[in-house]
């Protein structure tokens, strides 16, 4: 992982770390999660969606809590490998917010599933899995609380309050709710439209 | 009400119908079930914290998924009717974003329970009731979406994508997850400071 120097809590599962299969079992947990809760799925039945069978499935995975828990990690923490790795490669305030607005929306766009679970679902995990889960969330908040201090330090932009900033991060996040990946507008315009909103809030 | 007109579906229940003790109950069954969740919290539960018992909040309430019905859509009628007040009395499209902002950041904060269980237990209702919750949401973006259009009409705002005032909104509705009533910063602040942003992201 690219983000040690951040995460202050124990790092989560990377999708770098998963193996193919393991990373189809979240991905098809989430869906089935999501369509009819946490509770409402048994482990039978995402062996069979995988076509793993239920005891292929446990070698993979050890309970149907971790499951989850992976769920609501994983995809956190591309996002804060691929933030991290957009901080140190553009230089340019502006560039920068639109890249990261970007690859945000477009992580939204690609893992709904796995966002109705993290929202839906984040009461069913232990407190301190749960305290990791807004670990990564605060891990990710800062790669962009960076980007924006280091574009006043060049006098592009001007000082916000960290209320602001976590809800111009609302702002993306909750588009879960109502983006539509079929939709007329693709993640990527959406992405650009959004960046365009942060820079005028920001713009010194 | 005074949002007939913008409503096209059945009008939920509002506050301004209710008796003070089906308001009471409301309240207290909607911080139950954001904490503990719709399914793990009992009718004798809600009866023994309301002080009513099972008997006389049966009077009351006819089942538990009315319970939830009513807990997701009467703080969305109260806001609807709220901002529908702000855009007939403030014409000054600047000043009436400030309102409308401040006054929906002070709606979130004082229900951030309804908010909670709305989020998480949406799925729990019926299509039908789904639906209405998600027509109160139209309904008041819709007001919003009037606002600007009469601030373009002034010259005051620029046009912005539909996407646009969903993120914007959504970086209102977001803030329950982070939002600390006792917090530093008080909803009214919040509400100023979000303001700016999208009078910022409008502003012609």
């Amino acid at each position: 992982m690219t983000t040690e120097s951040l995460t202050q809590s124990q790092p989560a599962t990377s999708h770098r770390q998963v193996s193919p299969t393991r990373l189809k079992i979240l991905q098809v947990a989430a869906g089935l999660f999501a369509a009819r809760g946490f509770s409402g799925v048994g482990v039978n039945e995402i062996g069979e969606a995988t076509g793993l069978g239920r005891g292929a499935l446990y070698y993979h995975i050890s309970s149907k809590e971790d499951l989850l828990y992976d769920i609501t990690t994983a995809y956190m923490s591309d996002l804060i490998a691929e933030g991290q790795s957009i901080l140190e490669s553009e230089s340019d305030p502006t560039l920068r917010t639109q890249k990261l607005s970007r690859a945000l929306m477009m992580a939204i766009s690609e893992h709904l599933s796995e966002m109705t679970v993290c929202f839906r679902e984040l009461h069913a995990l232990t407190d301190e899995r749960r305290r990791a889960v807004m670990s990564l969330h605060s891990d990710y908040q800062a790669i962009w609380s960076r980007s924006l201090s280091d574009g006043m330090a060049k006098g592009t932009f001007r000082p916000i309050p960290s209320t602001v900033l976590k809800g111009l991060l609302g702002m993306y996040f909750y588009s879960f709710l109502w983006l539509d990946p079929r939709g007329p507008q693709n993640a990527a315009d959406i992405g650009d439209a959004f960046a365009e909103v942060v820079l005028r809030a920001v713009r010194a």
